[in-house]
């Protein structure tokens, strides 16, 4: 059954929408804002004069109008609040502060301690994050909280990572709670993909606003979605996960325990397994074709985090990650290029499931993938959801490329904790039923 | 941008979900209402006192509360107002009278005009909204609209129908404005499968409230999603696609252009086709593996609606549709009920992609289908699920048979228009965001 509305939580949302709009378009006007809000300027005006007593919003000059008094342009004081974004990916955990602008006024990044115990790594981020803070030279009370991105599944109710793929030993570990009380600051937690979509939001503004797909590439494939400038997080908080979505219903095992994931055959361990296999097929050319049993892409998935930097090792040109492959197709490396293309076409493939089944016009490529990697798998994503939508007869789909850069899952987190607290959630408006978190 | 609320918009959106919360719960108290709602008892007391009024709700006698002064039961008055709903469907157009409970109160099916032209349908649609209104005993006046539902994709922007892959012939039909001159009423259209998951909700009330997907079997696949009970459209009208969720990457070709698609290994033609073809090969026994080339399952979604029929009387054993399948499965023939389970398998690994990306609890199967089919189907997508959504380790899944019946396209195009004018829907609380339509 559905909740009421009433007046304080119409208060409350309507001022988080005349915030996020002033976020959105810095040296907005008063009369702009009404505009654009569809509030009455009696209603705005009452609101940007608490956002200022507030200290969220300052002045920022005259707009001249030629005839008439000239309007004032807004901005959102960044300086008021900031938060703390944490990535945990299994090769590097990377920490920023962001402000209620959306500016980064610190970043670092370090290696997770060996074997990634949960205990050990929760005891870490809280020093790293601790550190960060008192030498930023960020008022340690503007801070509102800690963002975490983790690689899912988690069950966002207890705030728990469930048992990752790409986190072995990872079972059912309280990361929010145990953090919260380590640091003595709120924590949210989200799957690392649903805060890069929220991050590309955030640091995208308004060519980031309504509805996209954002496909996360770092070792896993992840994505997020983005319904009507909100971010969706379905029951569980496990929504748009791309990479276990199946492409070949017979196909190769995957480390979910499914069969035939995007991830399995697009996935960066699968892609350097396979060019790592095709290397070790040309140094033994001419032992004939069962010469290599057991060295197909598939050993890529099965083998763990270090799978690629093994494979690599061995008998393969030593690619160990994304920067590997961009460095090697930029200087015009044939081998990289068509193993990206191909994985390309299963992310594509992928992707004309998500599209048919949720319908955006838009989709985003991103994460830990540079620049040429990027773009091949942007276009192999084009060209199939270009051939093979539903929707593709009524409306042109997008594919782009990601704004936020490399450190969008950390930016995510961190705007968790900004989008939860400032920007207008039309649920919000429903009695009882809370903004995330 | 967002848009803010205000007063108007959030008395009409709270009107709506006392309205609703009345005809999901019959004979529910004013005082039961402020509690469910999240609403004052005032604000509730005011809205219902309107309603009365206004003719939609009547009191339906007291219920005893021991001490103090006995509680009067509210309900909905379903004569008040009634909508009537179209589900066109290339071999029946079915057509329903619902009242504001969500009764039925006509009903009536009538095969399509020979070669399905567009204009022979629509005018045939018109004159038969016509004479089931003037036969049915409803006032004219207390019909407000008429809800159409029709294989996709359709653009719901424009109210046309685009170019089904079941529907022929059908290029840019705009079917809801000529519909609605023929008929002097208002016609709000959807794709089949988004209109029967509307019509599961408004059929099932309490059981169907929250999050789910609605899978429709009928002479395709589809399947329509309720997040946090809103019919969930996507940027085009066209979501839950799931029929054009492919499963098999280098797969059949599918009658939308794509490959490997869940309709063209699931889908009834299929089905019909495969059985044939075994049947025929059955015939020809001894004849070595190459005497029936071209004859293998994938020949039936690109031969039209026609194929399974055409099969039928060939070599095969005659099924025609779900009726002929349940029947044989029902007297225990194997080969059919062999057939559905390979089709349940694709279907599941379909709803695997689904379940994966948009993250309910909840699936449906429902739609032309029968009793024994239904329930191989739903007990082959429970299984696929069970075993490889990322996240069956946070929450068990649900896959149930739907309540609603074969007539759900049908009620579910009915409830469109009631839903659109009485059910609450967040989005009406934004200034300058109408509801649909």
């Amino acid at each position: 059954m559905r909740s009421g509305s009433n007046a304080p939580r119409v208060g409350s949302y309507n001022r988080n929408v005349v915030l996020d709009a002033i976020r959105q378009s810095a040296g907005v006007s008063r009369v702009e804002l009404a505009a654009h809000t569809g509030l009455t300027q009696q209603t705005v005006s009452n609101i940007v004069r608490r956002l200022i007593r507030d200290g969220l919003v300052t002045e920022s000059g005259q707009i001249p109008t030629g005839l008439g008094k000239p309007r004032i342009g807004l901005q959102v004081n960044g300086r008021a609040y900031h938060a703390v974004g944490v990535h945990i990916d299994p090769h590097s955990i990377t920490y920023v502060i962001v402000d209620l602008v959306g500016n980064v006024v610190a970043r670092r990044a370090r290696r997770p301690p060996a074997g990634t115990r949960p205990a050990t790594v929760i005891r870490q981020v809280a020093r790293a994050v601790g550190d960060m803070v008192a030498g930023s030279g960020v008022a340690a009370g503007s801070v509102l909280g800690i963002g975490v991105a983790s690689p899912g599944p988690i069950d966002a109710e207890r705030g728990e990572v469930v048992s990752p793929p790409n986190l072995p030993g990872w079972q059912r570990v309280p990361l929010r709670d145990a953090l919260a009380e380590q640091t003595g600051r709120p924590v949210y937690l989200d799957n690392d993909a649903t805060a890069a979509a929220s991050g590309e939001r955030w640091v995208g503004r308004t060519e980031r606003s309504g509805s996209f797909l954002f496909v996360y590439l770092g070792t896993g494939i992840g994505s997020g979605l983005v319904l009507a400038d909100q971010v969706y997080r379905g029951d569980t908080g496990n929504a748009a996960e791309l990479g276990h979505v199946p492409v070949e219903a017979r196909g190769r095992p995957c480390h979910c325990g499914g069969r035939g994931c995007v991830e399995a055959y697009a996935g960066l361990p699968s892609i350097l397994a396979s060019l790592s296999a095709a290397a070790g097929r040309g140094a033994s050319r001419g032992a004939g074709p069962g010469a290599s049993p057991g060295a197909g892409p598939h050993a890529g998935p099965h083998a763990g985090p270090g799978a690629g930097t093994a494979a690599g090792r061995g008998a393969g040109p030593g690619y160990r990650d994304w920067a590997d492959l961009d460095a090697a197709i930029a200087a015009g490396d044939r081998a990289p290029r068509d193993a990206v293309t191909v994985a390309a076409g299963y992310l594509g493939a992928g992707t004309v499931s998500a599209i048919n089944l949720v319908d955006v016009n838009r989709v985003i490529i991103g994460g830990r993938v540079r620049r040429e990697c990027a773009e091949i798998f942007r276009a192999g994503v084009e060209r199939a959801l270009s051939r093979r939508t539903i929707a593709r007869a009524v409306r042109p789909l997008s594919v782009e490329v990601s704004l936020a850069g490399q450190d969008v899952g950390a930016i995510g987190a961190a705007s968790l904790v900004l989008h939860g607290n400032y920007a207008p959630h039309p649920s919000a408006l429903l009695a009882d039923i809370g903004t995330l978190p």
